[in-house]
């Protein structure tokens, strides 16, 4: 008890407590994640298969199941120092206004201009393409913060962006297509026009509002069809989850560096960026035998690929022009209900995340759209950051298990991640407060519709 | 040399090195600014006078010429931890990219949901407000961050929170008026029908887009003809320039514990809260003969109140229902071109400021607006802080006096106030890139027109 009334508000590491390597998940899982299939062939991918669409480097870390950490270049270091380390906070306002004994933390992950967590992949990403002497990258974006945080490390690096953007997200947020601009991006809507999937999905589809799945598949078939580009992605890959072990090597550091053990680790779930990053130092110990931790994956209930989903053989995009991956999916045409707002979105998840779920190594809750918005006001009101709707997901879950602790007396020590501001998603908070937001889920019948395209793999 | 390069790209204080007391920057000049007029008799305005308008506490602090320090309350220091300290910049990327021996220093205020150094001082008088037993406050917004900031400290104090929001802003930033709400504000645009002054005013120009001048003479009525509320103000006020001199005590803190000594010191100008805020222990010591610095306001060539306004008593709003103030102003009327985009667009200036400037104890210059959207647009690509406007206008004078440096060779110790995001400006933005904004600036003949309606003060 002392000790934790000690505690600051804000937890920050030093230059020389920070981390200097990532830290390789799968290196600790015995078994590991199912790896990406060929999908003419449904034989596993080789480097040179996927050379093509990928960085050289970033496929080495992609396919590389066993060294358990990666030496993070100086560079991406210099350029960690602008924005990290991000703070590790008490959130003592939220506590008091909950009446919990339970002591609650959030790594703040929103201070940098991208808004979120994926600056950290991003800067990493762009990197390695400049390393290989490329020209530039495309990407798709759906909220728009990987998009964002990709023309910011494009920028730094001197390299061209090309981003094609979900379609409605485009339409619904303008001012994050402006910043990218702002960062010499260039923006499509997706699906659009100069790609040939997006053609197709355009004559079948006229007035579809675009998803991730069709955006990616758009990015990629622009970057194998452009001189001295390569595609990278934002989420889902093995390579993104292995950069974002930076937030959980901070968070652990600075939990050691408090004498505090967390008992429960929440982080929201899309494709699993940050929850993947978050959690990894803790699921390592957990593989390892070491300690014990309840992880809990959060996902929108309109959107449940963990809850709801099967875990089996899919494709990761909609042109199906990329590699199979075997995760919890929905099928890769499902596309959340229209009055979905924010990210979170895409219809499968990390395979690395799926196989830890699948060994029931973490848990998942789906939780439905205006509970996240609510749970997003009363953290604004009380810890005085306007999250993004996505980070709300997770606020959301760490309120219930607060308020379980204050039920049962327990002061157990919840950590989540707050992966960024909602400064861009105000037309949903508007849609929130305005009453217009609803908590539409997808029907048995409808998700039945869209298992039943699964691709067939033995 | 060798102690420069071994300074962190960001310095923050420890919680024992935070500031305790703000300090008053007028118990160290010897001419002291000039006192608020009562506008019915010209006489100094009296405490009791001013009561019906603003907190009590808050008026002691006001008219107070003499006191070097005031302690800040424990709930104060206690919501300050919540996102202070500030970290101080050094801007290694910026450097390297001018090619320039200075060493460029920010101070950065944006990282709070408010997105400015607005927050230090609403906090400040929501508390005072809340210790009063007062229902709430009124008060106006331009671009948006003191609304924003008053919204957020009200709630957190259980105050109610009434903004009038200039008309222009209120339309051109309904984003801004989205997050208020969040924070459960109401927000009006201003003028309104709401209040005399605001029914008049409508009646003589029923196509007015707003000013500044005339949001507060609407909050200053709401507050006096409501029971239970006062009205607060983000800038100008002397009270306001000593909450924000935590922006300048924390920096000076910071560099002595660096053991460097700046030698220009760059402030936005609008009414002078951030400026006065950075510069005030610094030019305390100036006042004391202890140190010598060289201090820059920077203000819009559109809205020129020091550059090209005269040093009189004025109206500090369009309704002239406040007191008089003598200060550089371009009279209560002048209101900037529409294309003119930001804050920084009040008619007069900080008397502090006033007299500080007009006793030659600092400089300051007019920077064009699509030389600001310019430095803006580079600095964020380079040090990956996407800027507001008002913080560019000191971007763009810092990087001035950087080039400057690099053609004199001198390696002086530049530091700037970054006073905040431009997340809620992407409209600004958005124009700079379409060529769509302009560089007006008013004539003489324009000028002389306001000038001539200042009022008759012996």
């Amino acid at each position: 008890m002392m000790k934790n009334e000690k505690i600051p508000y804000k937890t920050y590491l030093n230059e020389n407590e920070m981390p200097k390597a990532w830290y390789n998940l799968r290196a600790d899982m015995k078994q590991k994640p199912a790896p990406l299939l060929n999908p003419g062939t449904l034989q596993p991918m080789k480097a040179e298969e996927l050379a093509g669409v990928f960085c050289e480097e970033l496929i080495a870390q992609e396919l590389d199941n066993d060294t358990p950490f990666f030496e993070i270049p100086e560079e991406i270091l210099s350029f960690y120092k602008m924005y990290r380390p991000s703070p590790l906070v008490r959130a003592y306002c939220l506590e008091k206004k909950l009446g919990t004994p339970a002591k609650i933390y959030y790594k703040f992950e929103g201070n940098n201009t991208s808004g979120s967590h994926k600056l950290n992949s991003a800067i990493a990403q762009a990197y390695y393409a400049k390393k290989q002497g490329l020209k530039g990258v495309t990407t798709e974006t759906g909220a728009g913060q990987w998009g964002t945080a990709l023309s910011m490390a494009c920028s730094y690096f001197g390299l061209d962006c090309k981003v094609y953007m979900v379609k409605c997200s485009y339409e619904q947020k303008p001012f994050r297509r402006e910043v990218m601009r702002t960062y010499g991006a260039s923006v499509t809507p997706s699906p659009s026009m100069e790609t040939e999937v997006g053609r197709k999905i355009l004559a079948e589809h006229p007035n579809t509002t675009g998803s991730l799945g069709c955006a990616i598949s758009e990015a990629v078939e622009k970057a194998v069809s452009s001189d001295g580009y390569r595609y990278v992605l934002g989420s889902v890959l093995n390579q993104v989850l292995l950069h974002q072990s930076i937030i959980g090597l901070e968070t652990k550091a600075a939990f050691d560096k408090l004498e505090v053990k967390p008992d429960i680790i929440i982080g929201c779930a899309g494709g699993g960026s940050n929850l993947g990053g978050l959690i990894a130092p803790f699921m390592g110990e957990k593989l390892r035998g070491e300690a014990d931790y309840r992880i809990i994956a959060v996902e929108p209930a309109s959107c449940p690929s963990f809850t709801r989903g099967v875990y089996a053989y899919d494709f990761c995009d909609t042109g199906m022009v990329c590699p199979l991956a075997k995760m919890y999916t929905l099928g890769s045409d499902f596309i959340p209900s229209a009055n979905h707002a924010g990210g979170l979105r895409y219809h499968g998840m990390s395979s690395t995340l799926s196989e830890l779920y699948h060994q029931g190594l973490m848990e998942a809750v789906s939780v439905k759209q205006t509970e996240v918005f609510k749970a997003a006001e009363y953290f604004a009101r009380v810890e005085g950051i306007l999250p993004a709707p996505e980070s709300s997901h997770a606020i959301c879950a760490a309120i219930d298990e607060a308020v379980r602790c204050r039920e049962s007396g327990e002061e157990k020590n919840i950590v989540f991640g707050l992966t960024g501001t909602g400064y861009f998603d105000m037309i949903a908070y508007q849609k929130f407060h305005d009453g217009e937001m609803n908590d539409y889920i997808p029907t048995e019948e409808e998700l039945a519709v869209y298992r039943a395209k699964l691709p067939k793999v033995e």
